[in-house]
């Protein structure tokens, strides 16, 4: 569900937008693949500029001029500090906890996933046990204050919410903190909403309002 | 081997760099992990600022001002189509292709390897021919010239070529293509030298010469 990315990143910046639900198969014609190549949410669309991939989405929310220094600093040591937590969580975390939620989520019943799942569960813990490490008695993971490198590895964690391994890694009070901030509630209720509709099973894509 | 990444970058964008070599052991150092969380290589040093995750070094670089556009457009629309490809090569066409380079090449004797390789093969083949539909008949991802976005994307197609999934994608003159680039060769003839050094086994890390 990354286009919780995208209005997490939205609601920090103080930006309005507007949701569009995909249709049944919108996800597969061609004006969406031409979008969204891969056929997944989110996507993005502001004053004639369309974006796919929620890491990117979420950047370029953040270096919006209306966006201030909301998700990242104007300091350009700090700023790379901050982006470089974008990319860990996007390529170093994320990629064994999405390995071992297929597995959880998707393949629990076959006996290939039944013999992989304590290798890809130790593949996580040791990440997170390096993450856990880097963040030590800090709250935020870049140079003392919330950036997007925080948004996103909130939404890379919460990923993990069927197991204790966040909790057990050390990373619960960091995880909690991101998710008590008020643009993530105002996020998460939105988001929530959209599976409350009458067309439940559709993802969305954002398209902020420019004004 | 990601540290090519960072070495094209800076090749491309015509910055000199000095390589250290990681001594035995290293990557365990507080020191090292204090710089590279997660015991990885590159990392990346640069007047004092220390950075890890390939992908946030390589959007560094092509942010330096020294850099000018060799890597990214300075068009804020077109510079956000180059970036979406950045962030797509490492969280979305990425995990696949590393999840199926890993069975093959760590665990292809393993009973769940075999069985579950022609699904992980699968989703490799879905996600290229995906890709190889966005590139339809141009050279390059975004906006008709080289970016940041076929750097990476080149990189991580290369992870298979163990395998002709890249050819059979249609992606093969593309990869080809970015391989083809003079920084691309300059990069690998240095990372391969560092190989073929007394020291064969070890990683390195990029640290540019800022004067």
């Amino acid at each position: 569900m990354r286009d919780l990315r995208a209005r997490w990143a939205l609601e920090e910046a103080g930006l309005r937008y507007e949701q569009h639900l995909l249709g049944d198969g919108e996800k597969e014609t061609p004006a969406y693949r031409a979008w969204q190549p891969f056929g997944q949410v989110p996507a993005y669309e502001e004053d004639g500029l369309q974006l796919f991939e929620s890491g990117a989405i979420v950047l370029h929310i953040a270096e919006r001029r209306e966006a201030g220094e909301s998700l990242l600093p104007a300091a350009p040591a700090a700023r790379a500090r901050a982006t470089q937590w974008m990319f860990a969580a996007l390529n170093t975390i994320e990629p064994p906890i999405q390995n071992l939620a297929a597995i959880d989520l998707f393949y629990a019943n076959e006996d290939w996933a039944k013999a992989r799942r304590p290798g890809a569960e130790d593949m996580v813990r040791t990440r997170l046990a390096a993450l856990a490490t880097a963040l030590g008695d800090e709250d935020w993971l870049a140079d003392g204050r919330f950036t997007a490198g925080d948004l996103l590895m909130a939404t890379v964690l919460r990923i993990l919410r069927h197991t204790d391994i966040v909790a057990e890694a050390g990373l619960g009070e960091y995880l909690a903190r991101c998710e008590a901030r008020p643009a993530f509630q105002r996020a998460l209720a939105a988001h929530m909403r959209t599976f409350e509709s009458p067309q439940p099973a559709l993802p969305l894509f954002v398209d902020t309002d420019t004004k």
